[in-house]
């Protein structure tokens, strides 16, 4: 386990300076992490980084492994705390769907907002030791539990269209998400764009088509006679 | 560049046998580097995992970076060929829509069939030298072209909702489909179902929501309008 605080906190002043420096010791190896990939983070790049001496780096970590198990874990633990606060200061009254685009909203901007975090997390989830791995593990199952329950409350609501298979559309979704760290970029489009295509996206994927008592009715039936029929013509 | 011939192929048989050993020598490779990674894939892993000795892989590739190198671009470009090969053999008359549900299929199926060289591909993306990356970059854009050609027809064919943006939904689709690699488990339901679900969530996330002439209309423009003011209420 890391260690949670500085050994000589002699008063406020310089508890809240350890933290901060602890933070900023995170903050750097999750950049080289992402950039350099386990085997290649070396802690006198994260010094650099963090622009301190590496020796440094031992009053806040035991060892390079505890900084990098630290770094894959916060960021998972970190999501999944903001998500968790966002979606219980929602009003109760909210329907599983808007519920389910409130989380794809807070997911897709502190993904993004902690990028270093996330890619560091996803690049490098097939590269660590046992142990490192195991623990991410568990934060992972935590973390696809809330979106387990979000999605299995849109789909008692009916909002789950029935062709859908519940837990893949939403490791489908999952992926959706989680890949942006991997190829979104602020220069090619806004935050705010991608929420909402994804929103839509999501949204639109999952629900059920619309069943309008008159003209509507066969055009969205006959949408679905042609997923069913069609869809799958080279397999 | 990796060797891409054994050096004394006397005959058709030892080209064959040489060519096949190469082969066995790449699955094996694939499957260490998705398994351990870029740092801890060792050669004397991969001699075991091929069921030969470790000198011998130096008579197929000239180092193991080559090998590497060699498994990371073979994944994206068998992919991309398969894809290829397998759009052109569509009927010309089949509408663009379509065609997506086809290319989703083809990915699945081929991506979770030669899992190990995508999972290498996937988890290792960011771990490479940049020689090697480079050149795996150049195959994704490449891949990725297909995609945007397909999305585009779609557009062009009145077949994307118009509150998304072409590439941001593109990219979403690919992002949803490349990490199946990481959780998809035949142990937990079939391809045939993952391959169903992508496609229906695919389909709808992208299409127009069906305008009836009677009560439908409504129904639909209701959700649209529901879609558009509450969908991001924590944002």
């Amino acid at each position: 386990m890391p260690k949670k605080t500085a050994t000589k906190p002699s008063d406020e002043t310089s508890a809240t300076k350890a933290a901060r420096t602890r933070e900023r010791i995170l903050d750097a190896a999750a950049h080289v992490l992402s950039r350099k990939g386990f085997a290649g983070t070396r802690l006198s790049d994260v010094a650099v980084q963090a622009e301190l001496q590496a020796p440094a780096i031992y009053y806040y970590f035991s060892s390079r492994e505890d900084l990098i198990e630290e770094v894959m874990w916060a960021g998972l633990a970190r999501m999944h705390q903001h998500l968790q606060a966002a979606l219980d200061a929602l009003p109760a009254e909210l329907d599983p769907m808007d519920r389910l685009m409130a989380a794809v909203d807070e997911h897709l901007r502190y993904q993004l907002s902690i990028s270093d975090y996330a890619t560091a997390a996803i690049r490098n989830s097939g590269q660590l030791p046992e142990k490192i791995r195991s623990r991410q593990l568990v934060e992972e199952n935590t973390y696809g539990d809330i979106w387990r329950d979000l999605v299995d409350d849109v789909r008692r609501a009916g909002q789950l269209r029935d062709d859908l298979d519940p837990r893949t559309a939403r490791m489908l979704v999952l992926g959706a998400l989680s890949w942006t760290a991997e190829w979104w970029n602020p220069l090619r489009g806004s935050l705010d764009e991608l929420v909402r295509t994804a929103q839509s996206l999501v949204r639109h994927g999952l629900a059920p088509v619309p069943q309008g008592e008159g003209g509507g009715t066969a055009q969205a039936a006959g949408q679905k006679a042609r997923t069913r029929r069609k869809s799958a013509p080279a397999a």
